[in-house]
């Protein structure tokens, strides 16, 4: 393993006290906890996600103005704790209540879940929106269901510009149910991440080999084969993407996310090759966006991410300025 | 080579192509040519860079209100042709007059001076400002003198902040030259690069190995040795960069910059190295960024660099806001 790191046990609280002396002007850590949360006050309803570490930017880098009121960050590929959940939620509450946006594994569920009811005890009222985007494989190694992957930092922006103008806990949680089958995603793995407490890759694949389908932990994905060039990897997975919606969106959003070894050359290629593919079927793109938002540490490959704008646009919301590192 | 692409030959019209697509909203292709422009039409003096293709965001994602007029792409590793960078120029100016930002190599800067000149023979004032922050080693293989690497995005940052407040061509000239000697880079490589024509990396690292003060080309560095803990590179950059300094400086800004295959639970934990390092030695740090600007293709390793506050303060400069793909 060939990492710029210290000790890999303590790799989680190293990484967090440098990202929060780096951004002073927007974030602050919660003392004494693994919470990082913004420095505006703007009064709304908080709105609070989370998760394992290996994922950077996601999600604390997507904390401020617009987004996420805090996150609140677990060891590497591990569920944050109900009582670090429990401090994010009570640090973003103001008194309308907090929105907890969480991916779709049984170990974010169960945490999340606990800190509702914990919180609801000290009398904070908590709602939960669970992201299951990866349409990739019905239920994985982490998860009953489909997974949660970078789909949701859509959900933080969107639920984020409505939390921002006013809406209440009840309209957001139903603005949430609503958005999340809008929207959809799906990877392509060239090489997998390596986790430093492990030491080498989770998986192997050959020099010429690709797995479409992994998860952002390293979950097996539904079928290994030759690498191809990026055209006919963005036609699989677009393909994939539009069979599952019941109707093919006549407008959407596209998200292309960098696994976090995957340089931007790549993805705009890809990118290209996409926007050809969704051009050929008269499908409008109001809103891109390029880049490592939701990575799986130094994982090679991508995810592609559509949301169906057909029945409600988003891209004004998409379009708002926020105050965040990383957005 | 295990890369997302299609035809390695196409691969700069393509990923520009992704590009421009995906950012409707903030830039444009100047029609048959390799030139990204703003679309913001703010009267104010030109500022145009560019270089080779492979450093993305670099310089295309600093294209916006408050950076870059406009960025010239060459191929992977290779300077723009001087009727690119005319054009680039042209597109640029408002009839103040436009200046060049030119990272130090040799191509770069005989092909800049030659537009330079063209744009003179069509009554368009140029000026060029010549970047070379990389204090790793005097003279390198495309290079007379010190290479120009990840510190010239600062030089965007700060001159695309006072070209907007309406100085003169003269005035950002003068700012620019006394700018960059107060800007000073270092990197480190764990992995080279992958050119997509050449298909393997353009050296060998041993698994354990790492070489310090290498170039954004793969250019040699100073020293190689065994792989080290976090906080011993960042003590290795740090004293090179402060020796480098006829005094110390007392306010700094940082700027880590990831290679482009780094992710960036790595370069807060180096971050967080080099922070406590500044701490110790009572520097006052009033800018940070951390993330992938000015890349290497796939490079895995890092670059730290500092600028120097003492004499002049451009904390101010550096924190307003801009319409950019990746500041």
């Amino acid at each position: 393993m060939k990492k710029i790191i210290n000790d890999p046990s303590a790799i989680v609280e190293e990484m967090l006290a440098g990202l929060v002396a780096s951004y002073p002007q927007l974030i602050h850590q919660v003392e004494d906890s693994r919470v990082v949360a913004k420095n505006a006050t703007h009064k709304q309803v908080g709105l609070v996600s989370g998760g394992g570490s290996g994922h950077e930017p996601a999600h604390a880098g997507f904390v401020g103005d617009g987004m996420l009121s805090a996150a609140v960050l677990g060891d590497v590929f591990t569920s944050p704790t109900p009582d670090q959940i429990l401090t994010g939620i009570k640090e973003a509450d103001q008194g309308q209540g907090v929105l907890l946006i969480v991916k779709n594994y049984t170990g974010d569920i169960l945490n999340f879940e606990m800190a509702k009811d914990m919180a609801e005890m000290e009398d904070i009222t908590a709602e939960i929106v669970v992201v299951d985007d990866d349409i990739a494989v019905e239920n994985s190694t982490y998860t009953a269901g489909k997974r949660g992957v970078a789909g949701t930092i859509l959900v933080h922006k969107i639920l984020g510009a409505a939390a921002r103008q006013g809406r209440s806990l009840t309209e957001l949680k139903e603005l949430g149910e609503a958005l999340v089958p809008t929207i959809k995603t799906i990877g392509v793995a060239l090489k997998a991440a390596t986790v430093p407490e492990v030491g080498k890759p989770g998986f192997e694949l050959a020099d010429d080999e690709i797995e479409y389908g992994v998860g952002i932990h390293g979950e097996p994905g539904y079928r290994r084969e030759k690498l191809k060039p990026s055209k006919e990897l963005a036609k699989e997975l677009v393909d994939k993407i539009l069979a599952d919606y019941e109707q093919t969106p006549k407008k959407v959003g596209v998200l292309i996310n960098g696994m976090g070894g995957t340089p931007l050359m790549e993805q705009f290629v890809f990118a290209n090759d996409v926007q050809k593919l969704l051009a050929d079927k008269d499908i409008s793109v109001t809103f891109h966006k390029v880049g490592n938002y939701m990575t799986s540490i130094d994982m090679q490959g991508l995810s592609l991410t559509m949301i169906d704008f057909s029945n409600n646009d988003a891209t004004d919301a998409l379009n708002e300025p926020v105050e965040t590192i990383a957005w």
